[in-house]
């Protein structure tokens, strides 16, 4: 059985983005500037957000951090989205989510510029990404591939089995690994809470991607010998007998999982990881498709 | 066995068309217009355009045939484009394919503001279709769903297998079979040509989806008993003893495949006729979401 490291992965993709940032900058070339808007004082929200400005900082990116108060109008933010829609110096930028409630997530996702959406959640890039045409892909999915890259793990004519078919991750997740390309290629079944016979179609999966929402949902008996288990779940789950006082879960029961496995990611340190490489991946083919 | 006639149903969704232009009318509002632009001479392709401005008639829309020379420049082409892009009496247009070869097709079809993308081509309507929002969805693929509604064919937990990964059919219909409504809520297996076992795997299928584009592809083993068949193909094949010196074939071997199947639809008179229907509710959809 071999760890899919998300962190190691996700440490590997930044390097060279950095010696990518470094070639730019000996060329003379246009730095990647990233801006985060970030709306409230939500604690983990804060948290990714530092998250995402620091890995600017490691990579050689410049970065901006946004910060609105949270009972800024609608009409107030699309006002700052426009701001950086139109600054020149802003090769991509998102909002993190979640947005106070009187805002319309929906709406401020679509008032990004196509060209900056480096989270890749508006319509054009995911649209983009069916018409299998250059685009910023949304950072979960992103990663996976990335990973499953990394580790040479052999998907053409596997059969890909995906739960859950939420928009930024089951269902583009699902058309990924149906491309005509590697990583994909891959008979791809798309699975849900109407889903009858999981188990069994669980089980006869090659690669399985877990993306349900539910700690442990995924147990031996749903896992082929010998096959790929990508968890994209996450869950603090209170335990006394921890410092911190929880402990993390994935949507798959590891211990019980990993030994029947060729590859598994495990939680933390596996998809999670990955999303922010993901987003400097994207900032950085802002540039390049400028 | 029962025929799912897109003919039938076809003819339907115009008349439920033709009433709602009548209630228009009555009530002053804006009458549906679509634009349809004929690059060329191509005989197909204006045999399908003609086809389709006689169905606006038919329904009561307006309807201007915009015809081109086959030797008109990108650049004047893309001109056309924008002042139907402008023009406020056109609520939808589409632009024939196949075009010239010294013309770029994906820079034509992104060309078109979104708002008037009847044929669902664009970017913005297959990614909003990703996302579940208001869209113009791709002809062949509502069609098809417009098909099970019509015949109340169950979908909710049923095993969906699509055969082609196409940008216009295989894809968007996995992944409108797999969305939380009716028709919808399949488990959905979207297969391709590096798929291994595909017999086993569509002998698998409630609901078997086929748009590979080889005639008479599926035969009786790879149907189960009881299964809905959707066939997109269409071929015509040389045929002396027919008055047209042609047959029409599509991608299932209907003879031995029909008596299998609880549902079924024909070649011809099955997905094709449902093409119009489809483009002309997206361009009654482009007057309600104005």
């Amino acid at each position: 059985m071999i760890l899919v490291s998300g962190k190691e992965v996700s440490s590997r993709v930044q390097d060279e983005i950095a010696i990518e940032v470094e070639k730019l900058k000996a060329n003379g070339g246009k730095i990647p500037h990233l801006a985060a808007v970030l709306v409230g004082e939500d604690g983990a929200s804060r948290t990714y957000v530092n998250a995402k400005v620091k890995a600017c900082e490691r990579v050689g990116f410049g970065s901006t951090l946004v910060k609105l108060d949270s009972d800024i109008s609608e009409a107030d933010l699309l006002a700052e989205i426009d701001k950086l829609n139109n600054d020149n110096d802003i090769d991509g930028f998102i909002v993190q989510l979640p947005l106070p409630k009187h805002i319309n997530e929906q709406k401020v996702t679509e008032a990004i510029a196509p060209e900056k959406d480096v989270d890749g959640f508006h319509p054009v890039s995911l649209g983009k990404m069916v018409l299998d045409l250059p685009s910023f892909l949304p950072a979960t999915p992103a990663g996976i591939i990335e990973m499953l890259r990394h580790y040479n793990i052999p998907t053409e004519g596997k059969h890909c089995v995906v739960i859950g078919r939420s928009h930024i991750v089951g269902s583009p997740m699902s058309i990924l690994m149906a491309r005509n390309t590697y990583p994909g290629n891959c008979t791809v079944t798309l699975t849900h809470s109407r889903t009858r016979n999981l188990t069994e179609i669980c089980a006869s999966a090659d690669i399985l991607i877990v993306a349900i929402g539910k700690p442990e949902f995924v147990t031996a008996d749903m896992v082929k010998e010998g096959a790929t288990v990508i968890d994209v779940g996450i869950h603090r789950i209170e335990d006394s007998s921890k410092k911190s006082g929880f402990r993390l879960l994935g949507d798959v029961k590891f211990d019980e999982v990993a030994p029947k496995c060729a590859f598994i990611s495990p939680v933390p340190g596996g998809v999670g990881p990955m999303t922010i490489a993901s987003l400097l991946k994207n900032t950085l083919l802002a540039v390049r498709l400028k």
